[in-house]
């Protein structure tokens, strides 16, 4: 299992009796494998992977390829392009690397790794991939692939999450997704649904193309719509650039940059869990649960876009969504054995609501557009964490508006029915459209496929639910009163932690995604089952498997059936 | 890997030195776990389980639950209603066992059978769920679930198939999806998925019903939408008649009559293969791969839906449909190493194309439509075949109309280009809109999702498109010249079933189903992926696993690593 040591606040690095970690922060300046390079409204992001700086141990990252350190970078600069130069309207992804333009994930860190890290690994490549197509979606960058050099594997994947896809023809250079034929898995980083579902290459091409090793050069390649164009070596950076220019125009390059700074989260690592400012996560490792808290906001929120500007990375949504998604990737990949997070809130709802009403009254704005967007994929990368989610609403919590997402986006809520105290959730005006699921509905419709009506008549309703309305309104799943609260939130977690883990995982990956599927929930719901599934046959991982045996003078024998 | 002897045409036992095989042939006076009893618009299919009667060995079907064994006769039912007995209206399945209505898979079966065997074992079940809807949706029968005792796992999943699911209130009878709680698997045969989306159960609700063990009795499974109702034991049988009476109304009962009788499909069975009348399937078993040739019809089909009806089950689409389903299912679970199908038709295109018009002339008969809606079915069980299939057009073939969709259906197709040659393939009446897959489009509308202005400019085509007609139209992948063909055919051939079998099949799970996707194709690709995934899991079929333990008086322990 791959490791690294993460900071103390105050930069000293950890005790070493603590467990190491993966640290999810970093910044450019930090940056071991990536150049992020940003003129006016055009960025460059230039992959230059550094061999040896890897985040586990025996294997090098040659040829451009990546470990979940070099994705953790990628993630952070599409962040900091989003909030730090907002004004760029252009990302050309490149590479410095002689001929090569990635090589994918790395095969001897995936040969190395647990089955656990494998499958987080490829999820969180996968979401940033989306977030790529997310900005693009929403925010009108515009991703160029610029590919100087092969791409293979999970380097045509990061490609064929760009916007336009473009080749050097240097007699050499080709794009393939070589997994099937040289390593017994799939491209199942998104590669296989984005070619059929984004690019809409015939299946019977995609076909081919996915059983090919050495894939395909540049006039094949746009012949079968596997990238937008192929240039010569001596022409291949003049017709980026004359791209780069279509795309952003005459007047881009005269304006000034207007982001803001996403500083480093401060975190105090203790023993049993992280305290954020706004988030706290208490790990019961013993019994295989989490308590996280969110803290809703003050009540001395800004409301003009000028004074939330200048508040920057400090105003409540920003910093508080920071929190959860680093406590929430933190969760995922270092406290494997954590099974179940109860979730809570802590604060004053009317403030929780004072802040939606701010953002939902500022949406064009471009920050608060930035906001909302990454707090709607915060979320989503909590739908999509494999942990069951309970939410536990108790008095002087604030499930509302945007913190009512947590609550709908858990397996199950306990409300505490006790009519001599104030327990009560609100609907607000993120919960109507602004924090999407994957699969496109918002977490109400999804909750309400049965009775699409009742979705209008919760949003509709001036005023907070009590526990009684909340229940009957079918917001909440159980009720209890005060005599039973305690033993039935303990009996419910001691049962759910009883239970298969792996059950678990494929159980809420069903039944969180009713209703419609979008290329997003392809992803993870079909194509990455498939993959974890391929990921523990012994054809691949066996001694005689094909990922074990790859770059070995030894060779894969499979066992040929079929399933 | 169980196994059950099939018969030569003649009756007598197949050779002991052949390999034995799982018979999907059965009929009524055969059935040893159902009884079917068709009183005018009512047909009553009534479980009552052998317990010694199973294809394997180790285990006995205690308690109604199955095997697939079972399973074949239920399908065979639901076929025969359709094409026997077309005028029955409802469809009432219950069960002879005191207090018992069906205890879903037999959990012993399992246990001891092979991954491949569970998986196509659980793909079988769920394809026999489809039928009954499939029937439901477009012949208009109505199926009702009379839970005349408990029905769990698999008992339920095969009541939530049904129209409406009525449970008995004798203070004792649930219906519970136990496996999560139990063995450590999913309810994967369509239960969560049809939870969430069929019943468009609350997610939450969903998620404490599926880890609930002993289940839900009458009033809160109606409460949750689980149920559509349930009656005390002296009012069980005659609530039921009435909701049945409501459904045929008054006059159905005068109804004679006038279905066909689906004979036994004669089969040669021989060393290498299988022989009917217009399928030819050979196996090159030490190649792992398949051939695959059906023929065409003779030149003087039946016109009129009076000639249909007295030609029966030997019409030709009936009789080779029903030979392709039965090639396909013995090819899924008598020959698990057959990596590949090289597909292949012989015969005469017009006389294909007579046949499409004449079931297009017709459609609003119920036996054409019939006919038609099953040979949509067989194509969708080759689109869910877990083999490669490609299409070989040759001179001599006929790849026109229906036959057409096998080349559609085909992960590729090689079309011989031979000017001297008549190598042709034409589109016909079927392949515009009456053989969807699962996913709801047509193969057409699937292969050109890219430009689904084609669909229609090949529909409009009269006449064949010979081979460069057919390459530059989109239609196949590959045209080798003479020179080239028998090599090039080899080479795909060797290439293809080198590769490793569980990549295949996750590859070919993804490119197939392009666009958008249904409840069929959520369970087949997200819902079987994941139980196929938790299959291989040390949590249940690890010595210390769930599945492995269960009914043992040792414990199941698991490694509670989240991924």
């Amino acid at each position: 299992m791959p490791v690294f040591p993460e900071e103390n606040r105050d930069g000293s690095p950890i005790d070493s009796n603590e467990e190491r970690m993966i640290n999810f922060q970093t910044s450019p300046d930090q940056y071991k494998h990536w150049k992020l390079n940003v003129a006016g409204p055009v960025a460059t992001l230039t992959m230059d992977v550094s061999e040896d700086v890897t985040l586990g141990e025996g294997y090098k990252l040659k040829l451009n390829s990546y470990d979940l350190g070099v994705d953790i970078e990628l993630a952070d600069a599409i962040q900091r392009l989003r909030f730090e130069h907002p004004q760029v309207k252009a990302v050309v992804i490149t590479s410095l690397k002689p001929r090569i333009f990635c090589a994918g994930a790395n095969i001897y860190m995936l040969g190395t790794s647990s089955h656990a890290f494998k499958v987080n690994f490829c999820k969180f490549t996968n979401e940033t991939r989306c977030a790529i197509e997310d900005d693009s979606r929403h925010s009108g960058r515009r991703y160029l692939a610029a590919l100087n050099g092969t791409a293979s594997g999970g380097g045509y994947e990061l490609a064929i999450a760009c916007d336009e896809i473009y080749l050097v023809d240097d007699g050499n250079s080709a794009i393939s997704l070589p997994e099937v034929p040289l390593l017994g898995v799939l491209p199942g980083t998104g590669g296989l649904t984005r070619l059929v579902d984004k690019r809409k290459v015939r299946r019977d091409r995609a076909d081919v193309f996915s059983t090919l090793a050495e894939g395909l050069k540049g006039k094949r390649a746009k012949e079968w719509g596997l990238i937008d164009g192929y240039f010569p070596t001596s022409k291949f950076q003049e017709s980026i650039d004359a791209r780069v220019r279509e795309i952003v125009g005459t007047d881009g390059a005269q304006q000034p940059s207007i982001g803001i700074t996403l500083n480093p989260l401060q975190v105090e690592v203790k023993p049993a869990g992280l305290e954020y400012k706004y988030v706290n996560l208490v790990l019961n490792r013993e019994q295989r649960y989490a308590d996280l808290t969110m803290r809703g906001p003050e009540a001395d929120q800004p409301i003009l876009p000028e004074e939330i500007q200048r508040l920057g990375d400090a105003y409540w949504p920003l910093q508080a969504y920071r929190e959860l998604d680093h406590a929430l990737l933190h969760l995922r990949v270092n406290e494997p054995e954590i099974g179940l997070v109860c979730v809570r809130t802590e604060g004053v709802t009317d403030n929780v609501l004072a802040v939606d009403k701010t953002l939902e009254a500022n949406k064009d704005d471009w920050l608060i557009r930035e906001i909302v967007l990454y707090m709607a994929r915060v979320l989503r990368r909590l739908d999509l964490t494999a942990k069951s989610f309970f939410a536990i609403v108790e008095p002087g919590s604030c499930f509302a508006g945007n913190l009512l997402e947590l609550l709908l986006a858990s397996d199950r809520s306990y409300m505490l029915n006790n009519p001599d105290e104030q327990v009560e959730i609100t609907v607000g005006g993120l919960n109507s459209e602004a924090l999407p699921m994957s699969n496109g509905l918002t977490r109400l419709q999804s909750r309400f496929l049965a009775a699409p009506e009742k979705v209008e008549e919760i949003l509709a309703r001036s005023g907070a639910f009590d526990t009684k309305a909340a229940d009957e309104a079918g917001l909440i799943t159980f009720a209890p009163d005060d005599l039973d609260w305690e033993d039935e939130i303990r009996v419910a977690i001691e049962e759910r932690t009883s239970l298969s883990p792996d059950a678990l995982t494929g159980m809420e990956a069903s039944l969180r995604f009713a209703g419609p599927e979008t290329m997003d929930t392809k992803i993870y719901g079909r194509l990455t089952a498939w993959q974890n599934w391929i990921f523990q046959r012994p054809n691949a991982v066996g001694p005689e498997g094909a990922l074990t045996n790859y770059g070995k003078p030894t060779q894969a024998h499979f066992d040929f059936k079929r399933t």
